[in-house]
């Protein structure tokens, strides 16, 4: 038996910070060596970070990645290094340098490109042909980035026939609810597809509207993970695989160096004897934790990668603000949040209170800014051009601008960044005022139903003995309070129903006809249908928020504003 | 020497409205057939409107799609009617159905999907494999979509081997400032390259930021443009081709029959006399003519296509907002134009002055909302906050949000679209309040820089015997009136600087190296691009704006926010 030690580093890096990458890969590089690794592999474009997007058209930009590629080819020395960069000759490719001993050996181009869902990939990328077998420890191993892993016919199963006994994929696969489970059960049908072992390593962090959760594993041909990272941190998880080479697999594909297929030699088999490993397997967090753990991981990296360390959060006592307060202090500290209750006339006593409870459960700073006064002169300069027209929209949604103002205001001011605290649910029927609640940088729970954002809420108290987030905000009937006794059932179907028809509408393509037929009512389900093609217009000046679902309103979902398709 | 006669109906469609989309290429092939038509194209996915987006993930869309399609055959009695739309089978298509005597004779595959710019193609889109021949009164022809015909060596080059005399490419190619011009050259090459005439069929109309100008063309084998439709309205633009089918080529081509090209005898020759044609060629608009054509037709589509028929502008007396008013009122008349002035204590009495003026010359309704008493009162409420702080950015972007709020109060009371009135050069740098400037539907001159907005000032003040937009309001310095005395100049270079250095760092992604070698200061440069990078927030937040450049801010440019790429 053969053995060989590899290491996955499910790093988190940003977006064009080529430098800080590097230092942290070599970093990794070092701490991998030291740990007797054969090998150490990489996420997909890691130097670049991931999604570059337009950066890539930039020369510069990928001269200087190619730079920091070399660097880190430097540092190789007694190990074999699989990194993520763009390589540019003669096109731009999405590829894998490896690297042994100081020398780039070979450098793998990435054949499957997605160009769906968030991804843009042949906007930018030719896609690769070859798959070569890189000898590592007498051991044939090949290489492949991401989407290539994902069809069984695809590259995988080509470095398989030429002789491959460990596939090393490296991934930037984006999260949402259920993801793992997916990849987990590709990972384990491809592996056992092709007898072989799969390292995979997966990014961590959050990037934009994107997540990375990490979670990068080491399957057997059994199609058993024998080794898991964390979810949502930074890890480097080590295996050493044991594989028969002396059997007839090795022996073919030996013969095969005279087919097509390139085969590198980088080191011959040793016997050098290694420390024991212990075992690293994390079981995976449960279906909330996961969730919220996105949202924080998500909040935090936003926060930090675009150069803020303190948010502001307008607080309205109700479930959605109240979530947004606890994920952002979860994410940065109470000392880095701070939130505002702006109340006015229609705000409830019990608004106040619950939102100064909750800031003090979290140990917040928590302010007050009455919006009465700019709410009356503002009213009072519009009160000739209003004449003749009875109060509604424009009043409520007015109430909701003074507070974006001030809190942006505010922002200004402080230098802090403003967290919005819109759910999915009113983000698909246009519930939320543009420049108003969804003025701010950041719309945390952008991709969380009501329904979620409610469990999230209850998962989230079952953290401490006393719950966070009083239950009085749980309980009470969820309203914007811009008028009197106003409830966000007055003008939506519960949450418990409006929900499951979103989905269906927005994530699942499901026809009008079809949602019915799931037994809806068809008043209701049209009018729900205009509600969300109307609001198109909203989402488009909407802030980024966190991906958590397979379908999120942003690089996922692209409709035309001006839209005159009738559904039904 | 046989003859064909083809009608090139570029008409404006919009996206989802397939019902009307049908009735207008109805309505079009008969009076195609009343002009003795032998043929009659329509422009690239006429049927669904163009670029539909995702909303061909929804197979509802699909299949009412393909209805109308087959409405459109059944009209199509004594004529060849080529139209756009998305076949389905066994993939989603951009296609060609080739209708004749209400029978679907094929359908045409795109072949080349543009992935590129604002084009995402591949995201939808199979690539078709097969260039058909297409009889029709003895001449062979072919048909071919948009993106094939840039290609010298794509299908446009299959079609001429297979003996086609006569292309006919159906187009749906967005404007920009030059585009036009790059046509012409391009189709004049692709026609004398194959020796074939190129009947090119171009959308017209605007969808969202993008605007087609039509401008359909017939080039003849020479290469000349032997007739041209009208910029940026609908025409039918018909041309009598006389071909000689009796001489070695089309002898070849019929050989070619035992090959594998498919051929589809549509119609034998004929030798119906049909009326005389006059002279359809059209001089193109000189270029500053072209450029206002096209916003005055974007924002008209923009305004209509979402349901809308007034507008609301905030006019502050500066060129930007004077500028939007002229086109606004040239796209919708004056009766549909509602400016509103909001003075404020830093305001000149020149731009209210100047601001009735226009407003006068125009014919529009002219409205003035005082902002001192809301302004007064945010600050007061906001003391407690700002104590210790300085007056600074906060104060200066709470007026114009103030603006914002207000102007959006009287949209939501009466129902208008409020446009918006920054240029590109503002967008560029970041020069713009968020929720305040910024705050509105649609963002006429996004993509104008500052020295076009004051050409095209100039320009429409050539229109009319008296200026339109008052000298004044040309002559006297930029600025924002945010401060006492607060010039443009202040925080900027002069737009004469500016713009190239815009100009070269956005559309041309020139390195800081080679913006610095064009002459220009290195601080300069490095604090332009510096404001560029750090603007992206906000322009992920900004309502969508017509493209009139080769890379407009939107679906052309997809930046990370969270981008710490350091270019110098």
């Amino acid at each position: 038996m053969d053995k060989i030690r590899i290491a996955l580093a499910q790093i988190n890096t940003t977006v064009g910070d080529l430098d800080n990458n590097t230092s942290k890969i070599i970093n990794y590089v070092n701490l991998a060596r030291s740990s007797g690794a054969d090998l150490i592999a990489f996420p997909e474009l890691t130097i670049t970070g991931y999604p570059p997007e337009d950066l890539l058209f930039k020369n510069q930009f990928i001269e200087d990645n190619i730079a920091c590629m070399n660097e880190v080819v430097q540092e190789s020395k007694d190990i074999t290094v699989v990194v993520g960069f763009v390589d540019s000759s003669p096109h731009l490719y999405n590829s894998a340098a490896v690297a042994h001993n100081g020398k780039l050996i070979d450098i793998y181009h990435k054949q499957l490109l997605p160009n769906y869902g968030v991804f843009d990939e042949k906007r930018y990328f030719s896609p690769g042909n070859t798959c070569p077998i890189y000898v590592i420890e007498g051991i044939d191993l090949g290489v492949n980035i991401c989407e290539d892993i994902w069809h069984p016919d695809g590259p995988t199963c080509s470095l398989q026939s030429s002789g491959a006994r460990v596939i090393v994929n490296i991934s930037s696969s984006p999260y949402y609810a259920g993801r793992l489970t997916e990849r987990e059960k590709m990972l384990t049908n491809r592996a056992k597809e092709n007898d072989v072992f799969i390292a995979y390593v997966n990014l961590v962090g959050g990037q934009d509207e994107l997540v990375f959760d990490g979670a990068s594993m080491l399957v057997d041909p059994e199609g058993q993970i024998i080794q898991q990272g964390y979810q949502f941190k930074e890890d480097l998880v080590i295996s050493d695989l044991e594989i028969n080479t002396s059997d007839d697999r090795t022996e073919k594909s030996k013969n095969r160096q005279s087919n097509n297929v390139k085969r590198f030699l980088i080191t011959e088999k040793t016997n050098d004897t290694k420390y024991n490993l212990s075992d690293q397997h994390r079981s995976p967090l449960d279906e909330l934790s996961e969730v919220y753990s996105a949202l924080v991981t998500g909040t935090r990296d936003y926060v930090y990668k675009t150069g803020f360390d303190k948010v502001l959060i307008a607080l309205s006592g109700g479930i959605d603000s109240s979530l947004v307060t606890t994920i952002a202090t979860d994410a940065l500290g109470p000392d880095n949040v701070v939130v505002v209750a702006m109340p006015s006339r229609y705000s409830s006593d019990g608004s106040l209170n619950d939102s100064k409870e909750l800031a003090d459960n979290l140990g917040v700073e928590f302010q007050v800014i009455p919006i009465e006064p700019p709410f009356i002169s503002s009213l009072d300069v519009l009160k000739p051009h209003f004449k003749g027209h009875k109060p509604g929209l424009a009043e409520e949604n007015l109430q909701s601008r003074i507070r974006g103002l001030l809190i942006m205001a505010l922002s200004n001011k402080k230098g802090w960044l403003v967290l919005t605290t819109g759910n999915k649910s009113e983000m698909a029927v246009g519930y939320a005022t543009i420049y108003g609640d969804m003025a701010g940088g950041y719309a945390v729970i952008k991709d969380v139903p009501k329904t979620l954002v409610y469990k999230l809420a209850i998962h989230r108290n079952t953290y401490s003995n006393k719950p966070t987030i009083p239950l009085n905000i749980i309980e009470k009937p969820p309203s914007a309070e811009l008028r009197p006794d106003q409830k966000d059932e007055d003008s939506l179907p519960p949450y418990e129903i409006l929900d499951p028809i979103l989905k269906s509408y927005v994530e699942d393509d499901r026809t009008f006809a079809e949602i019915v037929s799931m037994g809806y009512d068809q008043t209701m389900v049209k009018d729900i249908i205009k509600l969300v093609d109307r609001s198109e217009y909203k989402r488009r000046q909407a802030p980024p928020g966190i991906k958590i679902t397979p379908r999120n309103f942003g690089r996922d979902r692209r409709m035309p504003v001006a839209n005159l398709y009738k559904p039904f």
